[in-house]
């Protein structure tokens, strides 16, 4: 990791800045929001881009539905209210990670483009980098991998409300990136975000 | 910073781990929680502490009123229930950095027993470092610093339910480190946590 050695560390007066944990881990910190249907393949990348992170000795971390809704959102159910309010925490959650330098890698649907746009907003108002990447495929592919078995449970009435059935997915009309996750390799999608990351100087 | 080059980072089948993060950043993630009466000198030691950590490459960041009363939790007010809901935010956002490899300096008054073993808890059940740390003075010291000036609105009746005035502060029994602020210099209760973190196996 091309971090400074202690000794090279500038001081500053007052409290450790932004600028100052920058400098310590060699890199930008940035929000990297993956959105798309579920099946798209979004935690996919964003586990095979984190492993690839960290092969460039850089500190990437996941929010995603394991410790995000069991963790800090455990007490959010999916009326409404409580799915916006459940992207808004995991945005200010990943405002936090990039304030302290790391490169923060969401996986969820968020399907509502309102919602996607008020954390880009927070992020803009702290002068925060936000990528938005569309993991894009078509329905009926993303229906047809089904990797939790939920599309099969929408189409039989078992679970209401479910994206891309009977809720609607509305895409970005500016992603910073779009996936084909279904025509391109896994490795041709980390290779295109790392590219993007490097342009942005995320990556020091 | 004592952090492993690219070239040296191990492989491991499937997800980046805690581990892989562990070794990345030379230093084990944990949640530093100071608590005290408002003026204690929870926020002085903290802020102190993130700089003697940043000057030895670590990797450290400080919860506080300014980025969670305005971020994640502008949605809490006051009222018991809110209150309760205020910490377990602040608890649950540690324990992500904590899973990310950082250290978690939090500075809350956090008055109730009962919500900072709450946070305990979460951190023991996912074998996480929990360090309580009280920032201790006697009340008639911290009311003459009283550095924001609550303390002489609280007396003169325009705030209600202040801890240490009309609310109590419930100290903590078993607490990691105690410092008696009115007692100790900064370096002094600086030096104190960093040795308990090297004693833990927290600086790697």
């Amino acid at each position: 990791m091309t971090l400074q050695k202690a000794t090279n560390v500038h001081w500053h007066e007052g409290e450790v800045t932004r600028e100052d944990r920058v400098e310590l881990l060699g890199q930008k910190g940035a929000t990297v929001w993956f959105t798309g249907l579920s099946g798209s393949g979004k935690s996919t990348v964003a586990v095979a881009l984190e492993k690839a992170l960290l092969e460039r000795g850089k500190l990437a971390y996941r929010l995603d539905g394991d410790n995000i809704r069991l963790g800090i959102n455990k007490n959010l159910g999916f009326t409404a209210d409580d799915r916006k309010e459940n992207i808004r925490r995991i945005g200010e959650v990943a405002k936090l990670f990039v304030d302290a330098g790391i490169i923060a890698l969401t996986s969820f649907i968020s399907p509502y483009r309102a919602d996607r746009d008020m954390v880009r907003k927070l992020h803009d108002d702290s002068k925060m980098d936000f990528i938005e990447i569309l993991a894009d495929c078509p329905l009926a592919v993303a229906e047809q991998r089904d990797p939790k078995g939920l599309y099969k449970k929408a189409r039989a009435g078992q679970i209401k409300n479910f994206t891309g059935i009977d809720d609607p997915y509305e895409a970005p009309e500016h992603a910073e990136l779009v996936l084909r996750t279904d025509q391109l390799t896994l490795e041709q999608e980390v290779e295109q975000v790392l590219k993007l990351l490097e342009q942005r100087g995320i990556l020091g």
